[in-house]
């Protein structure tokens, strides 16, 4: 029995082996992503024709797949420029032979852990696509369109058989509207944005400080006088929810409180803790504007809301934020005070929690269940009340042992700019946790951030994508799906794939640099876009321009992202160059940058007629100087006098310009360290 | 007496000629388009800054101006990258000394004729804006944007006095959402869009063969069976409304009847001619579907229907299309045909006006006034209906001679693709009719068609524009207006300054390249974009491929725009190459274009890797050999066997490519008769 079993193990470990291997061979050749449980190619391909068909394996098509089928078959016919002939899928009885052919159970239903897998066989005669739900299908035809790909002389699909489910049922992004107003159209393309990397909740932001975005009939000073005139009337936000149900994605929705209330108490300042005039907040940071948790109208006002809003909303669970309280209103108001004392309350955090209580009551007369960001732990809070964590992962960790479901949003905070290695190394379940099987269940899966401050309708898609599709796949695929390059690679090709649903993350760069320009020839801002890049969220707020919600985001950096792309290429030719420094073929890498630097400036000198633009003249003038010196010390020995002028450049180049750090100050300081 | 009435005459002529001198200099000076009335510069200028603010001479603003005004400082603000202080316009109340002051004395109505008049004084210590309603105040506001400049050192609004009104009332553009729809927010950028260069009618064709967009409460049917699922709800409708109104644009929709019925006629096949199964049109083309004139039920469904949508439009004015219909189904029909016998009516024309005059009935009846395309022409119409122009001036002239109100778009057709040189020139006051001063007025302007066959929400901005701009200032401005390189000039600003709306014209190019060549290199289509333009419309449906509606819109040709840059520019230096002949500096201008289109082959061989590109390699190809012989030419005389290589080149060039045409054809064959 030993010895079969050992061989069992060795068996499995051979065969498991083999499999990473080719996996890691496949996931060099197909670009998908998130990366699937399981993928075995085969040698054969699927052509695609205009007599591409779609069948389904029921009666009538619901509206899911409809849209999914319909959506499906428009993006193979734009990506190829095949004019496919049957414009809609099909059903089984519709069409004998068809070309994909779609089986599924059962419709899904828009809960935790709603089975989301598929299997996905290409061959050169038929695809299948088989699922128990619909939502499943959805997540295959995904996988399908990301293995497209052509020949000269035609496109057609590689041939594989996939075996995919998600691991966690939790794959979110969170998009705060309250900072920044964001309009349906550019809500709805994120919405296709998540489905096309199979993400199923979209955690919406509603109310903050800076607005107050929802039409509310039974308080209508809320949106009237909290909101200049920017929010969703009943009507937007079911066709929103609609939609997102239509692409397999929970909507939940998120009204911060009991802090955050700027907004809120300028429609009803009666229920604040302080009495001042309260104004919309412009700025971006904390505030002391809070909902008085002594005051039984302030509780009658939620109710009011936060029953209305529940019919809005059909998901189970409802955000209330409850994050950033610092209590100085509270400790400002002496019936506060003594309402504690007669309470026993000792800190605010319990205040917090007697609030938060009659909170959850509201809420489960509507049916819903609580959620919150990690303050609002506490061990006595009822045991449905879901902690959303993100100051670090012990609230995490620690809700997670006490038997609460809890979700980690702490190290995806995209908002920050930082390079997507981060977020994609971060992991949802730490590996040195002393959870038991069953509580490691209770971690259901993360939400990515995109806190709305410093974004626009213009520039939010380059600061979501395509960073969130890896970490998509970081929620979705298996943990050992890890190795950066490989993401890298695929995120490239997910990345371009994106515009097709009207991503704007890479046409808008353009669009900045025209402006800023005032529409001449760009291409010396393109390079210098592509070496810079936003100066991470908090030393911007700390070092930079104070931002209000008006200030514009039309400038130089809203053009730069993280990872810049040739600092990115620049910084690995510079490593190659320290190890080889005496190869002539790895200083012609470096002499390649340098020459561009230095005729980009003479380009840049030539459109330089505007203050946007000068800003930038420092920038550009320090790096072509200094690439005229180091390409001379790539030939030969700079003297001392040189070196100086040298570390002035990096001086000069070691400063924000118009909120943009340069990418390659590294790269540019190891160089200098080889030259000496 | 005479003599005094002579010297006005002279004084008058005198003046004149130096406006118009004065006009044509300031109109090289700045991009206003349309060109004002009356436009006088001071040789000052007012700095933009962060002090700018905004005053309005009311206690409250409304809602029309809080939008005018909050868009006009983040446009502001986004092109200067100025960080103003003040978010929003004050009150005169609030604020004592504004940098703009605005100064209106009533609300606009959304109505014929109403006062679009305004003033505006830019001084370098204060601007003043000036108008009889707040529609002329939108008006004026983008004047004014038109006026901001720059030095190397600080962004400000050029110094003038501008008295400004314009020259007709009806200044429409109309989009056809029901052979493509487009979602609310390319309806909304392109209203934005319409704004900014002071067009005011939205005409919203909502119905025809291939899909009918709108929710219909009584007749479910019609939006369940007849749209695919892309219809507008009645709340996105007002929505519409509401954000057209706010830009002081009035909105007048359009369902065609009887003809272009096939969606109607797919949700109520019992009001049909003929007894077969009606299906939504997929074709482009005039199809024969056509409701029953003689049918009770068919003005039943009439008036439910036109009575609901009269609810959701507020303007006068509905469109009832009524072209195209040929009676196909009418001649095949033996009950039609006895009923036209019965009523003593000879052609199908008169049975279409008797069906004309109960839809008036019924629109009367919701008090609204019924206008048409210029197939309902007949002179037993009532007198109020507005005949609608399309096929000539003949209808609209003769109507306006017997007192119809009449609109023109005969010449306007944008979807025809032709260049727009030939839009700006098309007068909608012909040069010799017979009209009296009083019947001209009855000409109240004209519409630009955008017809939807052939544009998606990707494609539809660089079919518009920035073309729609220049008919605009044909509708505005005064006739004299006229210049085409001036207009050409002043196009090119404006068509940069739509992108700050959203408008896509010109991002949306890259987006399609890069889609065609699967995310390479795009330089080297960029270059064939740039001397490449659709088949105009017609001939792209006769000689090219066959479209549906479902067809893919993202190929080369979706790329290309009427007017090609570097076409225009190519065949401008042929021009002057050919009266220079001898001078090697033009010589020079040519050989750098045959030297780009020999390097671009280049390029494009090294990206030709898919079927889509492969369309464009004879292009390519065939161009770049031309270029090598006709680069010779430049220097030495060609030999026979030459000349008959560059006619084989010249044939296969002379042909379409992936739906789009060589715009320099011309040039090219003017320099190979040169080199005879």
């Amino acid at each position: 029995m030993k010895i079969i079993r050992r061989s069992i193990i060795i068996y499995i470990l051979i065969i498991s082996h083999f499999c990473v291997n080719a996996q890691t061979k496949l996931s060099e050749k197909y670009n998908l992503m998130p990366w699937p449980e399981e993928v075995v190619d085969n040698d054969q391909k699927f052509s695609i024709d205009e007599n591409f068909t779609i069948a389904v394996n029921k009666d009538k098509i619901n509206d899911r797949l409809f849209n999914a089928t319909t959506k499906f078959l428009r993006r193979l016919s734009g990506r190829t420029g095949v004019f496919i002939d049957k414009g809609f899928a099909l059903t089984a009885n519709q069409i004998k032979k068809a070309s994909l052919r779609i089986n599924y159970e059962r419709e899904g239903e828009l809960e935790l852990h709603e089975n989301e897998s598929y299997q996905l066989t290409v061959l050169s005669s038929q695809i299948i696509l088989t699922a128990k739900t619909d939502i499943g299908i959805l997540r295959g035809l995904e996988t399908l369109l990301q293995l497209s790909a052509n020949t000269k002389t035609e496109y057609f699909f590689h041939g594989v058989t996939i075996k995919d489910s998600p691991r966690f049922t939790w794959r979110g992004l969170m998009i705060d509207v309250a900072r920044h107003y964001q309009p349906l159209n550019v809500l709805k393309r994120n919405l296709d944005a998540m489905a096309a990397v199979k993400m199923n909740v979209f955690h919406w932001h509603l109310c903050d400080d800076q607005g107050f975005r929802v039409e509310v009939k039974a308080l209508p000073k809320l949106h009237q006088l909290g909101s200049d005139g920017q929010y969703y009337t009943h009507n937007q936000i079911k066709e929103i929810v609609n939609y997102a149900s239509n692409l397999g994605i929970r909507v939940v929705p998120e009204f911060d409180v009991p802090g955050h209330a700027s907004a809120i108490l300028t429609a009803y300042p009666e229920i604040g803790s302080k009495d001042i005039t309260y104004k919309i907040e412009r700025r971006a940071g904390v505030f002391d504007p809070t909902l008085d948790p002594t005051n039984d109208k302030t509780y009658q006002v939620i109710d009011a809301l936060f029953s209305e809003i529940s019919q809005l909303f059909p998901d189970k669970y409802f955000h209330i934020g409850g994050d950033e309280n610092k209590g100085k209103h509270w400790d400002e108001n002496i019936k506060i005070q003594n309402f504690k004392k007669k309470k026993g309350f000792k800190t605010n955090h319990e205040l917090q929690t007697y609030f938060n209580i009659k909170i959850q009551d509201i809420l489960k007369k509507n049916n819903r269940t609580m959620m919150g960001w990690d303050e609002i732990f506490q061990p006595n809070l009822p045991k449905d009340v879901v902690i959303h964590s993100w100051r670090g992962n012990e609230a995490m960790l620690k809700s997670a042992k006490l038997g609460y479901k809890t979700i980690l949003s702490k190290g995806y905070y995209i908002d920050l700019l930082e390079s997507i290695k981060t977020h994609y190394s971060t992991e949802p379940i730490p590996n040195n946790h002393d959870l038991s099987e069953d509580q490691v269940k209770n971690i259901l899966g993360g939400e990515a951030t995109m806190w709305g401050e410093l974004v626009t309708p213009v520039s939010i898609d380059s600061r979501i994508w395509p960073r969130t599709a890896a970490i998509a796949e970081r929620f979705w695929s298996v943990k050992s799906v890890n190795n950066i390059d490989n993401m890298l690679k695929r995120l490239e090709s997910v990345s371009f794939k994106l515009e097709e649903l009207g991503i704007t993350h890479i046409r808008n760069r353009d669009v900045i640099l025209r402006n800023i320009s005032n529409n001449q020839d760009i291409t010396s801002l393109i390079v210098l876009s592509k070496i810079c890049e936003p100066l991470k969220a908090y030393e911007r707020k700390k070092g930079g321009t104070i931002y209000k919600s008006f200030s514009p985001f039309t400038r130089f950096i809203n053009a730069c992202t993280p990872d810049a792309l040739d600092a990115i290429s620049f910084n690995k030719k510079v490593d190659s160059f320290i190890v080889n420094s005496n190869d002539q073929s790895y200083k012609d890498d470096l002499v390649y940058f340098f020459d561009k630097w230095v005729s980009n400036n003479e380009a840049f000198i030539k459109i330089n007629n505007n203050p946007m633009l000068n800003q930038l003249a420092p920038l550009s003038k320090n790096l072509a100087d200094l690439s005229i010196l180091l390409k001379k010390g790539m030939s030969q020995k700079l003297n001392k006098e040189e070196f100086k002028i040298v570390s002035k450049y990096m001086n000069n180049l070691n400063k924000p310009f118009s909120d943009t750090e340069l990418a390659i100050i590294d790269g540019l300081n190891k160089i200098i360290s080889t030259l000496k």
